[in-house]
């Protein structure tokens, strides 16, 4: 993409509104303009973005076996009467009716849907076990909208509904659900620690929070330092082996780790008192069994097999997708902008041109930006006729990891210049090492990717 | 993917509710589940198919130059007071209230938004031409939904908006998405003839609409029988060449085709007798030049090169996403059931195991399913225990254009059968090569992509 040609509208000045450093970052990069409280537009570096981390998400979801559908974002109150939800969800619920005076709302998440289409379609355990998502806007009337995406009213969520014929068996859906979800979150370069929780107006016994620390982060964490140094990096798992599952599930959670809300100060007492943290965290993702408490009243049930209907077990399954461009950033940037880990960037590398105009460098840039693409990498090319200084802060600003400087005096050395954004070191060498090294690069990023 | 993991619950009784075959259809083949009046969501199957369509307008729109963003499914009111559309709309707007008596509403279309951005980022005329889109759900309180998707509440679109100096220049994006359309359309199979139209609460002088021939068509077409000869194809085109583009939408516009909103008898008795024709058609999509009519009043000015500040030119675009599903259904079917065109069907090629649970046929699918998977196609391979009747039913049902058979008589001889959904003819050969055929079949439908 050349810049003349992109819609890239960064900010010089601070907005004031912004009380948080991705709100800030998000709106100075030209990634997000606010239409309303809590309501954004997703401007063109933003929604690049957004549009990764979809596509991981969905791509761990298809590797864990789930399937993905879409649910309007408008729903019929009658549905949340059978589930008792319409009364007691409060004024987040924003409820709307139509022309002709029938109650709707827009979902602020989709239990009651799923369980409508699963008990019209699913009559079988044979059919079981399934677990069926999608990642759709949702809408929570928060009454203050604050932290631009970290707590918008529009949002974009992963939510994930399993079904299964037995208790055993839904909590190992709970369990490979815990898995993806870190695989999820380490390809977008973050660490997201499942943290016990409790279940709010979603219901049920078993729930976990992954959360991201981080200074800003809205909720108050307790832990086990020792945490911190797990990962889930590359391991092969069969999804279908629950013993798996499980042990990743021991693994992970065995150390102490609680929001405020379930932290126990003499169970969190007994670390070692050089492992206790206390930390702010940033809830970005959760996961509930709730067994039949939607399946019973709603007669989502199937024929087992001695013949017997009875309810199904389920949990629900969430990623915040909007939410998590926020995260990222406050766990990723420094005081010249954003750092976009390499998984989630919305380009692979930004270019460069210092002397926009030179016929010799332009079509050193075109040929590079050429074989960049050939290699399956997107580059976001500065062809501007614009002083080197404020191309390199824009570049910083919005945060690629790596750039590549084409400039007269190097091509007469058969020089680019590598740079690295997050260590700011630079490698001088020519153009086509600049293109093997980024292939190198971005190598295992592309590996992770998983095709139906 | 396997059947036995997969969620698509075909019906087997013709639902009493649908009244045309596409909405027959997609009801029977398990792609949508009506939630309320012109509310759906998409099932497994019908997700597929609209991430098909959505990627070849996304595609479409990038060779076109075009930059996506993406504006939120609900507006604040003000905005639209302020295009003097608040009022005008009428019922078919939804409004809402949010919790702080804020008047908001759910965007029929985002005119208002777009120019709300545009003139918030855009300063200057060297930043022009600029032509943004977004393909997003929007919400139309139509009095009386029908005909499944294709008159939806609740629908997927794709809307672009150019913004431009001059008359001229904007005259010149009209006619560069009226390539795109035209592009698009065939990439999905299609034949959608651009017709002259009228403009309708869009406004504006100039517009055409795309439809495509079909006895369920909503709408009354007036043509010259020569048009549908005429095929974009595969031919190169600079889209930054007015000329290029203005000759194709001469040739495209230049035989007699309206709706019967601007139907004129006289010319229309002008073309030879033999070549004229009445018929229905479905809208598909629609493009409009309206110069200043939204920048005027919301103050969407650029300086110019003389310094001084003028409103852009500006035009929109649609394609209406979902209600594609129903048209290329209602165009390409047969007695027993869908005929999906290479470019959009949900999986390319379905694997029919006739004795499931022997192991060598087993295990020649599961090869068969491995080596197609590895050149790129997509399989839904049948692997339930079922009788070969049940799993071609199915098969011809769901309309996957391509089928292989695979059972041990064949395989004795090393052959499979490879079927034409279309056609019906059948032809034996050795698994091996039926997976050549399918990539060679399949090869124009990748290398018609584009990547950024």
């Amino acid at each position: 993409m050349r810049l003349s040609r992109y819609f890239l509208p960064v900010l010089k000045e601070n907005p004031a509104e912004a009380q948080i450093v991705s709100h800030r970052l998000m709106l100075r990069a030209g990634m997000i303009k606010q239409q309303a409280a809590g309501i954004y537009s997703w401007l063109p570096l933003g929604l690049k973005v957004l549009k990764r981390i979809e596509q991981i998400v969905h791509e761990e979801q298809g590797r864990a076996g789930h399937i993905p559908l879409l649910m309007p974002t408008l729903q019929p109150a009658d549905l949340w009467r059978e589930s008792g939800r319409y009364d007691d969800y409060g004024e987040e619920m924003l409820r709307i009716t139509d022309r002709h005076k029938r109650d709707m709302l827009y979902g602020p998440t989709n239990e009651e849907m799923i369980t409508d289409i699963f008990r019209a379609h699913v009559n079988s355990y044979k059919d079981l076990p399934l677990t069926l998502y999608q990642i759709q806007w949702k809408f929570r009337d928060e009454i203050r909208p604050r932290f631009g995406v970290m707590r918008g009213r529009e949002f974009l969520m992963k939510d994930g509904y399993n079904f299964d014929l037995t208790r055993e068996d839904a909590l190992h859906a709970y369990n490979r659900h815990l898995v993806s979800y870190l695989r999820t979150y380490e390809r977008m370069g973050l660490q997201a620690i499942p943290m016990r929780a409790d279940s709010g107006p979603i219901g049920g016994e078993d729930t976990h929070e992954f959360l991201v620390l981080a200074e800003t982060g809205e909720s108050e964490v307790f832990y086990d330092s020792a945490i911190t140094d797990l990962r889930f990096g590359d391991r092969a798992i069969d999804y279908d082996d629950p013993a798996a599952c499980r042990a990743v599930l021991d693994e992970f959670t065995s150390r102490y780790a609680r929001t405020d809300e379930t932290h126990d100060e003499a169970l969190f007492n007994q670390i070692p008192e050089e492992r206790r943290r206390s930390a702010r965290g940033i809830e970005v993702g959760q996961i509930f069994y709730f067994g039949t408490k939607y399946s019973e009243p709603m007669g989502a049930t199937v024929v087992g097999p001695d013949g017997a209907r009875v309810p199904v077990h389920m949990g629900s399954h969430g990623i915040g997708v909007s939410r998590l461009l926020g995260a990222i950033i406050e766990a990723s940037h420094d005081e010249r902008g954003i750092i976009w880990p390499e998984g989630v960037t919305p380009f692979h590398v930004g270019l460069v041109n210092l002397k926009q105009g030179d016929p010799s460098t332009d079509s050193a840039c075109e040929a590079l930006e050429r074989e960049l693409r050939a290699r399956g990498l997107e580059v976001l090319y500065d062809d501007r006729d614009e002083r080197a200084g404020a191309k390199f802060a824009t570049m910083d600003l919005i945060g690629l990891p790596w750039r590549i400087t084409v400039g007269p005096r190097g091509l007469a050395s058969n020089v680019v210049e590598l740079t690295s954004r997050r260590s700011g070191e630079s490698l001088e060498l020519p153009p086509a090492q600049a293109v093997e090294r980024l292939a190198a690069i971005y190598a295992p990023v592309f590996d992770a990717g998983w095709r139906p």
